[in-house]
């Protein structure tokens, strides 16, 4: 007891904003053992190599169009549209921490993609000649994947945390997610194209449980400022419509070429549009004169390509895609309603951008949907080979069930929870030391802290900030 | 006369903006109708089906790049992005509108894009052989491009009517935009790869013929908040910009594979490039010390784009891209200062956007010039087999000449017109009915009715108004 | 002497910035200019002609996807939004020159794309059976990666220059950007794919040269409003994001078929990455509290990719993608903190981006490094077909080894830096003359003497001004 009490008495020391020292060594040192590890463990692979001209003669491969590059490039770049601009100027409806928030999702978005290629190569692409990690274009979209898990976890903290807290938050959540996906989709054998479970619901549940882990009972002090103005409101639309739009590549990214990838992207748009309507009409029921919420507009449209994101390879149906974006919209616009404020009176958890409506039930409810769908699989609907080329029923798992199948997706969800729940809470404890620079109780939501603002900024702030 | 009397007396009764029962009572009722529509006859096509592998052995399709996704996803991205970014920003540049502009094009495109896979897929995609429609990524481009007509049509009314009133518009308006489409496609075989006709034309008449409908002659009481303030100019070249570079993808984005696409893409990157220099050349010219208009410069440097819809797969040739551009740039711009003005003060049609500016007239133009262009082609120029195929002369058309395509664009072009004025005063009509929740006149242009503002947002508004 | 001081007397008349007569003069004279040449010598290649098909019978091309427009429109349609919305977006910083910055990118933009398609096109695409240029996609990226020279070059001289200069500016910009390409690229056989001699070297000492001639003693009259407000940043932070995603698709866009493209965007996706790093680094470092400055993350970043543009190509190794882009980061943001001041005080060049940090000294060593590449290249490394394929080893260079392939890449550094300072000094005497109506030294960073702004913007604008 008297311990956990010392560690509280330590957390709780004044808090010292100045982080001149140690933002700057945090970004050298890492940035330089990245250098060095890619150095020792990163090399191209076989398509982005110049032995592909090798390659295509010792393969059978009739012409440069077949590089996987060509495949996958164009999503690439969309899903990376999404970790930047998409995530980025969603979190920046703030009425005064637009800097921090398009700033420092850039910051921890370009470390984090570096350490995922590591940290996913050493899992997923390491080359038993050489014992080289092997990238491609493929490497790229994943390491983006996994960014967007932490910066799903940001959206919890937002304008709570210092930039160093983020890269730290940043440096424990790619790896932790290094190693649930690997245990979800090597050892489980889950399927995931779109990541509900590996990326939704283990980045959402990593960043509410380092948000209750973060809790400071003394907020309202900087109450006053959690809330929008007109034209951050249409900045976080930029935000909110790019990651809408490109939905249909995230989840179509690593699908496998031909039919998966067509099939996810029809999916996840089907979806989308549903929930637009739901998302809609649940926020103008929500008020007495049915006006509609910019909240809800933001985020809740965007729950059916979260939910969609399991299932989306599989053949879901049109009508099954509308289905679960129907019913996202309802359950997400509720959670901004309901959920929100409960969780943050009851359970100490405040969620700054309600990613628990946003990502984490979408996220769950995307694992069913897809525990569900894979179980209901059948050689009628999808023939022979292809359910085998959907479920990637070869290898050692060649005599899999879709009924079994459908198990070990459940079972992934499992893994998610339990990795982002646990990952949160430790990583949580270490963020609560008093060494990180993080703003005191009536400083939050102001990236004045963070960003020299020039001369003339301030009228402008303290005017926003009376009225 | 009785009848028609005590039909305008009851359509000005007094407003009531309270959307509470029927905006949330529109989405549902036809989101499940649409779940229930897609239950009963959407399918995937065999190219995003797991049985595509089948597929590809019995057609002796060797790669799974020829999956027609790799050869039309990435022109989809970037329609997607036109659609919900594009005319949602561009729609953005009224001082007190933002919210309205970006989040209705928002509602009214997830659900008219749905309600266009069903009434293309009536007319254009049934499987004779199980009564199914069966979608792929060019369904998913033309439910886009249906969806762009009723956004055109959106822009003559923005501000001045409810959420539920743009439901109605985008019910009837994808219902009229199938059946002209199915006519002028299918029945007169006419060519029409961007649209200029068939989205454009249409659209741009339905809107106004609906503003006709719906005229208001009180609307002085609103008239200090059609203007712009300099933020709001900026969102909009947001949207500019957006339509601007992607239009190319567009009018490529149906055209045949291989050179049609390439040779759309390039005829439209010009025409555009064309009509920036012309419409700011006019723009300056019209006022006394040269300075330019920021309305000129985010609409009608658009015109040109409109314009070469329908030639653009043709061999239209660099230099007439330009001169349409040319063209499109002044007559836009000098419509801008001359034709608006007109058109409010003699024919009671006011058009928020100046569609008939951007959309009308240009759209006009290009159905012109793909009648020219059409009627002019020969097998010098387009070699047998490629006239051919740009002009689709095979099954039943397979003897027809050049000058006779002409004719039938020409034909093409009137049934546009027809469908957007006709449908338009009959749409209109119903939208007068006094139930639809829509503004008074003292409130147009004013998103504080339909939009709930957080606490503080009232002051910066007042202030906005007053200055 | 008496003849540069009566130049000077005759420049140092008071100033008309009454541009109503010589901009649309221009901009119809050079238009109309565009549409006669573009008739005597533009046609479409082999690729977008509708002979397309015969082209693919004689060539054994079995396939549609074989078309160049596949492998490079993707990567062309993101070059496209860096030109418009990232270069126009990242200058629209200034509290007071946001119409100014995107508009006027727009339009010199428009304007260098069909300009430079006939300079380029005369110097490498003529074809020499008809004496036409044939064009396609790769014409149009080509053409824009011309155009980007003249809009780094413009933010040396933003806010200082009339729209007419600018024009004036662009026109000789891509003249000598055409000849100095074909000397780097054809005559001295160097490489440069991402363009960090060609491109940003040139078009950065271009434009620096340019605002030297132009220097003005007395711009403190106009010093306060070199400045951002907090909304002109975020605005900023568009440009700055989507330069930076589509940076990989830039220097990868005419790369090789395959792999090079492939290495080109792994590489460039990686320096970036680092530089992100590396300038927060030291931006916080240079500040007393170790706040963060918007301007460096809004420029800094982005050296990376121009530093590896020419080596994006070679086996540089991810390693070496990181080394360089950790190393722009800090030399860059140091720039911005040390040099640009030093520049201005010492040097008189006023430079109001800072594009001698973003630009100048990263293409120097963009080149410096592709030199060091090419001379290390080695047969171990890039395999014998390899080595020959990527350095273009072919023809009359069939026997060129990697070190000579090196000091060819110095040459070319050389050639971009004489081009840029020479033509830059020539163009800025030119710009001198006091006809083009730019505005005096008290109303420069003001977008009011070129554009007309609606009611009631003129008070936000004092209040911003004030404050």
């Amino acid at each position: 007891m008297g311990c956990i009490q010392s560690f509280r008495q330590c957390c709780d020391r004044p808090k010292n904003t100045n982080v001149r020292i140690s933002l700057p060594a945090v970004c050298f040192v890492w940035q330089i053992a990245m250098i060095i590890l890619f150095g020792i463990f990163i090399r191209y692979n076989e398509e982005s190599d110049t032995h592909w001209i090798e390659h295509k003669t010792s393969n059978n491969i009739s012409s440069n169009i077949e590089n996987d590059f060509y495949f996958r490039y164009p999503s690439f770049q969309d899903v990376h549209v999404m970790i930047f601009v998409g995530f980025g100027f969603l979190m920046t409806f703030l009425k005064r921490y637009s800097f921090g928030a398009v700033g420092f999702n850039f910051l921890i978005a370009g470390f984090g993609l570096q350490w995922a290629l590591l940290m996913q190569g050493w899992f997923h692409s390491l080359d038993p000649m050489d014992g080289k990690i092997k990238i491609g274009v493929e490497s790229m979209i994943n390491a983006d994947f996994c960014v967007a898990s932490c910066l799903i976890a940001y959206g919890a903290v937002l304008g709570k945390v210092s930039p160093v807290q983020l890269m730290v938050m940043t440096l424990f959540g790619v790896t932790l997610y290094a190693v649930e996906e690997y245990i979800i989709l090597s050892l489980i054998h889950a399927r995931d194209a779109g990541g509900s479970m590996v990326i939704h619901t283990f980045g959402a549940y990593y960043g509410l449980s380092i948000s209750w882990m973060l809790y400071r009972p003394n907020l309202d002090q900087s109450k006053h400022r959690i809330g929008s103005v007109y034209h951050s409101d249409v900045f976080a639309m930029i935000g909110t419509l790019f990651l809408w739009m490109f939905w249909p590549s995230f989840n179509s990214a690593i699908s496998d070429h031909g039919d998966g990838q067509h099939r996810a992207a029809i999916n996840t748009y089907l979806s989308l549009a549903a929930t637009v309507l739901t998302s809609i009409a649940i926020s103008s029921l929500s008020q007495k004169t049915g006006k509609l919420d910019m909240v809800h507009i933001q985020n809740a449209t965007l729950a059916g390509g979260v939910a969609v994101g399991t299932a989306a390879e599989f053949m879901l149906m049109p009508y099954g895609s509308l289905i679960v974006g129907f019913c996202c919209g309802i359950i997400s616009t509720l959670g901004y309603i309901y959920i929100t404020p409960f969780m943050e009176k009851y359970l100490k958890i405040h969620d700054t951008c309600g990613i628990h409506n946003l990502h984490a039930m979408p996220g769950v409810i995307g694992g069913i949907v897809g525990a569900i769908t894979a179980a209901a699989a059948s050689k009628d609907v999808y023939g022979t080979e292809g359910l085998a080329n959907t479920f990637d029923f070869m290898g050692k798992w060649k005599d899999m069930m879709p009924t079994q199948q459908g198990g070990h997706q459940a079972a992934g969800l499992c893994v998610a929870l339990c990795f982002g729940i646990g990952g949160g809470i430790i990583v949580g404890c270490i963020l609560r030391l008093p060494i990180w620079g993080d703003a005191p109780d009536n400083s939050c939501f102001d990236d004045d802290i963070y960003w020299e603002k020039r001369t003339g900024n301030n009228f402008l702030f303290h005017l926003s900030e009376t009225i």
